[in-house]
C-alpha cells in the first residue's frame, strides 16, 4: 500500500471559481485528509471571507486592491490577508503549504503557478494556460524540483490514471476524448451562420463561455493535445483525439501489445479534483454511480477536421514550438471574445487562429514573462484582424 | 521504470492447446526476452515434437505413456522427455524455470497449478479450475512462497491492469464484463428447446465446446466471478457483472470516488498471454488496432437472471464456501457434457446445478486432492440427476 500522508495542506488558488468552489467541497468530506492553509482569489471579497470563516486558512489573497480592503474588514480574526499578484503568489509559496490547486483562469494563473512550482510544492493543474502557454518550462522546473504536476481536468487526470502501475515506456497512443460539443451534428454549411446562443449550450458540461465555445470549435481538444504533451512527455503524433458525445470515457492509453487503459466517470468535476488532491489515495464522494447496464451504451466517432479544423492548429503550433502554443492560445481568446460579441463568424475563430499561428514569429520559451507576451501578440493580432475583416 | 528482468525463462503447461499454442507465438515474437525452458502437453506428440524443435527447451512432459514412447522417437537430441502427472509436475517445477505458463485445461491443471507455486515459481494463470476449486488454498500458498499470480483470462487480466497503480483500500467495486453468449437474445420461452449446435455459436471468441456453452448459461461468468474474488481478495458483495455484446471493455474496476478504470482491446486471447508472460513489461503485438471511432459504439445491459440464473449460483457457492464452488464446477461439467449429447435440455443445466450446489456436504478446502474430490462427487451427483430425469 502506498504511504498516504495523514493531512495535506493545501493552498486553493482561484478559490471563488468553479473548481475552487467544488475543491472545497470535497475539502469538507474528508476534513481528517485536508487543512485548507491558504486561499487566492480575484475580487469576489464577499465569498472569500465565507470561505475563511469555513475553512480557517492561515492567509488569503486576493488579486484585486479594493477588494483586498473590503475582505480585510469581514475576514475573521487570525487570518492574514495579502493583496495584489505578490499576495496570490505568496499563498502558492507559503512554507506550510503541501500542494498547491491551481485553478486561477488565464494567463493570470500562469504566474501563480511557476511559483508553487518555485517553492517545489506538489501542484494540482486545473489553469490550462499553465501548459499551453509553457509546458516545456514548468515541466522542466518541476522535474529540476523534484515535485510533481497532476492534472485536475477530466481527460488528463484519466490518462494519468490509465498511465499509473504502467511502464510509460510500452505506451503506443494517447486517446483524448472529446464530446464533440454543442455543434457535433451541424452540417458544415450551417457552420458559419451558428449563433453564439446556439454555441454556448453545451450537452454535458456546465462551464464558462469561453471553454464552451472551444469545445463547440475543438479547439479546447487541440488545447488538451499541447496539454498532454507536455505534461505526459508524449510526442503529438502519438496524441489523437476520438468523438464521445456521452463524456463517461475521459480518455484513454494505448499500450504496445494492443491494451488499451481508461478511465470512465459521469461528468462531474469532483472526480478529476479530488483524484488530485487526494493522491495518491482516494475520497470517498457520493457522485451518482456509473451504471453502464443502465446506460446501455457509448458512441464513438472520428473528429471531422473539415468541419472543425480548430484542433488540428495544436498539432501546427506544436511543431512550429517555442512560442507558437502561446500565440494560438491567445488568438483563440480574441477570436472567441470577438465571436461572443457578435464581431466574427463562427467558422471565423478557426481561420483567425490558422492566421495568427502561421504570421507569429516563433521564439524559444524562455520565461513565464516570455510566453505571457507571446499569447499578448497572439490576442492583438487577431484583435486586429477581427477589426479589419469587420 | 520498472526492472525487467532480460530473459525469462518459461514453462508452457498444455502447450498444444490453444492458450499454448497463441504462447508460443508470443514468444516468437520477441525472442530476446524469453526462453522456452520446459513445455508440457497431455497427448499430442507430434506437436509437441514440433514445438520442441522450434523452441529448444531442456524438457517436454507429456502425460500420456504412450504418447511419451512417441514422443522419445521423434523429439530433437538432447531435449529430455518425462512422462505422466509426476512429468507434469516436473515441467513445472523445474529448477531453472522463471515463470510457468498454467495452461492446462481442467482438473488436471490444478495439480500442476499448486506444484509450480510451492516450488516458488510465479504463475500465470489460465486455468480456471485452479482458482474456482482451490483459490482461497492456492493464493495462501503463492503468499506464503511471495510468487505472483498473474491471470490470463481476458477479463481478470483487464481487472489487474486496471488495478495496477492504484491503491486497492479505494476498490468500491469490481466490474466483470460478459458478452452474453450466443443465446443473449432468446426469449425465456423459447431456451428448453435451443440446441447444442445453436448454443455453440459464440459471437466474438473461439473457444471450446465446455466454455462456449457456460458462456451461453453465464455459469462461465459466475466461475468468474468466483476467480476474481480469490485472486483480487474482494468480497462477492463487491463484483459484479454486466453484458457487453462487443467484447471490446474486457472488465472494469470502479473506485470510492466513482472513478472507474477499464481495459479494453480487440477479442484476440494473445493480448491477455502477452501480458502475463511479458510483465511487468509488454511485448509489441500486430493486432488489429481497436479504431473506437470506426467501431462506433459499445453497448451494455444488465445481466437478466430469469434467462440465464447459473451465475448467480457462483455467489451462493461462495456464500456456503469451503467445497461448495468445486462441486458446483464439477456439477456444471456432467451437465454440460449432458446438454451437449442431447441428454437434457438447455435450461436443465442451471436447474441440475443448483440442486447438486444445494445437496452438496461443504467442507472447508485443505488440500489439492479435497478440491478435486468435491469437483468429482459433483460432477457424479450431477450425472446421477441426469440419467434419473432421462
Amino acid at each position: 500500500m502506498l504511504e498516504i500522508p495523514r493531512v495535506k495542506r493545501l493552498a486553493i488558488l482561484g478559490s471563488t471559481g468553479s473548481v475552487g468552489v467544488q475543491a472545497l467541497d470535497v475539502v469538507s468530506r474528508a476534513p481528517d485528509r485536508f487543512q485548507v492553509t491558504t486561499l487566492a482569489a480575484g475580487r469576489n471579497a464577499e465569498r472569500l471571507a465565507e470561505q475563511a470563516r469555513r475553512h480557517r486558512p492561515q492567509l488569503v489573497a486576493v488579486a484585486d486592491e479594493g477588494a483586498a480592503r473590503r475582505l480585510r474588514e469581514i475576514v475573521p480574526r487570525g487570518v492574514e490577508v495579502v493583496a495584489g499578484e505578490a499576495g496570490v503568489v505568496a499563498a502558492a509559496a507559503h512554507p506550510d503549504v503541501d500542494f498547491v490547486l491551481a485553478a486561477i483562469s488565464g494567463g493570470a494563473g500562469l504566474r501563480s503557478t511557476a511559483a508553487a512550482l518555485e517553492a517545489g510544492k506538489a501542484v494540482g493543474l486545473a489553469n490550462k494556460e499553465s501548459m499551453v502557454l509553457a509546458g516545456e518550462l514548468l515541466m522542466a522546473r518541476a522535474a529540476a524540483r523534484g515535485v510533481t504536476i497532476l492534472p485536475v481536468d477530466s481527460e488528463h487526470s484519466a490518462i494519468h490514471q490509465a498511465l499509473a502501475g504502467h511502464d510509460r515506456a510500452f505506451v503506443r497512443r494517447l486517446l483524448l476524448t472529446a464530446s464533440g460539443g454543442p455543434l457535433r451534428t451541424v452540417p458544415a454549411g450551417e457552420l458559419a451562420d451558428v449563433t453564439p446562443q446556439r454555441a454556448l449550450k453545451h450537452p454535458n458540461w456546465s462551464m464558462g463561455d469561453k471553454i464552451t465555445i472551444d469545445s463547440a470549435t475543438l479547439m479546447n481538444k487541440g488545447l488538451e493535445v499541447i496539454e498532454a504533451r507536455w505534461l505526459f512527455g508524449v510526442e503529438p503524433s502519438r496524441i489523437d483525439i476520438v468523438v464521445h458525445p456521452e463524456s463517461i470515457v475521459h480518455s484513454l492509453v494505448e499500450y504496445v501489445d494492443g491494451s488499451m487503459v481508461a478511465q470512465l466517470g459521469v461528468s462531474d468535476m469532483r472526480g478529476p479534483i479530488s483524484y488530485a488532491l487526494a493522491h495518491p489515495g482516494r475520497v470517498a464522494l457520493d457522485l451518482p454511480p456509473l451504471d453502464l447496464g443502465r446506460l446501455g451504451k457509448l458512441t464513438f466517432e472520428p473528429p471531422d477536421p473539415s468541419r472543425f479544423p480548430a484542433y488540428t492548429l495544436a498539432y501546427r503550433a506544436l511543431e512550429r514550438g517555442g512560442t507558437a502554443p502561446a500565440a494560438l492560445s491567445g488568438a483563440d481568446e480574441a477570436a472567441v471574445a470577438a465571436f461572443l460579441a457578435g464581431r466574427c463568424r463562427f467558422t471565423d475563430i478557426a481561420e483567425i487562429c490558422a492566421d495568427v499561428l502561421e504570421a507569429h514569429a516563433v521564439e524559444p520559451v524562455r520565461s513565464v514573462d516570455q510566453a505571457l507576451a507571446a499569447s499578448d501578440a497572439g490576442r492583438r493580432e487577431a484583435e486586429r484582424r477581427v477589426a479589419r475583416a469587420g
